[in-house]
């Protein structure tokens, strides 16, 4: 028997299984994290099936689009055209990114449910990304959030550059706290920790998930989002699966990365994770030759081959 | 400041910092493990230097070459020759592979001081490596350990295919334990535990390390030796780190893998290792930039990229 036919591994569990939690929802970035990543413009139709496959893989969360500006991000000035074409499956959810109170109309005009706003752990990259500074930034969100609350809509607050600025180098972990509570104090239902430019080790994500434990914030109101830039991204996502963490964000195939920071790489692959939630023996409800075989099928049509060791390997 | 000038992550300690190790031992296996899967054959004076610079970036331990049968690895077959010309610096250890009694022959005509056996915890990847059963394969090994203990050498043994066969699929803890306990008891002063497929998760990894401890085996007696095939290796790393192991087998820049078993690709880089070890705070003595520097000239070389984040990231 070869074990790759199966395309999982042996869940094995061990006295640290108890730490993870029994079930993890992946957080499903790719059409929009790594599509405004690529410079070729992907086809409506091509995105649309994109989407509709993630969906059939059993991705649960899957982040749409952007409702940004058209000339912010071309890759993503179908937003509104998207959202009107797609097909939901039952039981998906579909998350936009919204950048800010216009963006938010636009989303709500296209009957979105679930909304992302896109925060800054640091001064120099929230001037560099919003032109704002630190503090100005929460002014900008603050009546998005509420519209979008009492509009019925979910909200999800990115904080980026949470283990390590380009500019600034290392964050204070009382700075990220402070920001990730005003987060979710003005009304986002979980903040999702980012390390943008992929520096984080194992020891600093338990540091920072630890200091908003220890501020009073409940473990399902944080999530992680990593990158793969120096090879850290699925052990930092392990360590923080020990801590209790249960929603972990991925990218199909490792597509993407940030467009304003130049050193970031791909997002942590989506097969990469769940071939390590499969080992771990935690439920994540993808099926991975599906969703490998959606990778490859991107890969094609973006004319590169997908980062991700499992995809690579499945496909020997 | 930009982060990635220094080359490194900022260490910093969380309350998991006290399981993982003060210092950890890096064992490179890329001149050996690495190499042998290259099919250009690499110049006796290629080798030398990348020899030369393994050992100025500070790695302790560099497995240098095995003396196999020079038509089973044509790569090797200058093992001689290369162990002969080699300016061993103060401090390094300089480990060779031996097969069998020949080997040994050799090996202590060449002032080796530090071998290494390469066993298999399955029945089938030993009679395709070694052409006898699992059993047997012990028959082999114990003249030439004793042997070399009698001359005073310090002798590692690897265990193959610990967490997985490409043949027999999963592998019972029990058997691994077994082989790794005779070798063991036969005088190997540690074995490496090794997953040549790359099929382990975190909780596999500790599972089989939980296993040697509670058979009575000390911790400084196991290394661990993990393949990147599904981007675990890390992960895994953490793990075992996590339980207190201190050994880790690497390769620079990521080469290599098993020439027997097709589906292997690179073994876990070692400049990714040395950026998470820095980011915990472990103490490991190698200095990354003159590390990466080397992959690089070796990619140079070998005329394909490393696959290393860290090489790969630290080169933009």
């Amino acid at each position: 028997m070869d074990p790759r036919e199966l395309g999982l591994p042996s869940a094995v569990a061990s006295p640290e299984s108890d730490d993870v939690p029994a079930e993890v929802t992946i957080w499903e970035v790719g059409p929009r994290d790594g599509l405004q990543n690529e410079s070729g413009i992907v086809p409506l139709d091509v995105k649309l099936e994109f989407l509709e496959r993630l969906a059939v893989a059993g991705l649960p969360v899957v982040e749409t689009t952007s409702f940004v500006h058209p000339e912010w991000v071309p890759q993503l000035a179908d937003a509104v055209e998207l959202f009107g074409e797609l097909r939901r499956a039952d039981g998906v959810r579909y998350p936009v990114l919204v950048p800010n109170s216009r963006g938010l109309d636009r989303a709500l005009e296209s009957g979105v449910d679930d909304i992302a706003i896109f925060a800054s752990a640091t001064e120099t990259f929230t001037r560099r990304n919003l032109n704002r500074g630190l503090d100005e930034q929460f002014v900008m969100f603050d009546p998005v959030v509420r519209h979008a609350v009492a509009e019925g809509l979910n909200v999800r607050g990115y904080v980026s550059m949470v283990f390590g600025d380009p500019w600034e180098g290392p964050v204070a972990v009382d700075q990220v706290v402070s920001v990730g509570q005003r987060l979710l104090d003005m009304g986002c239902s979980q903040i999702s920790l980012g390390d943008t430019i992929g520096v984080a080790t194992p020891g600093h994500v338990e540091t920072v998930i630890r200091a908003f434990v220890a501020a009073g914030v409940p473990l399902h109101r944080l999530a992680v989002h990593f990158h793969d830039t120096y090879g850290q991204a699925l052990g930092n996502t392990y360590a923080a699966l020990r801590l209790g963490v249960s929603t972990v964000d991925a990218s199909a195939g490792g597509l993407g990365g940030c467009p304003y920071a130049g050193s970031a790489t791909g997002n942590l692959a989506t097969e990469d994770l769940v071939w390590m939630l499969e080992g771990l023996g935690i439920r994540h409800g993808v099926d991975l030759r599906s969703l490998a075989d959606t990778s490859v099928w991107m890969a094609e049509h973006l004319g590169k081959p997908s980062p991700s060791a499992v995809v690579k390997a499945l496909a020997r």
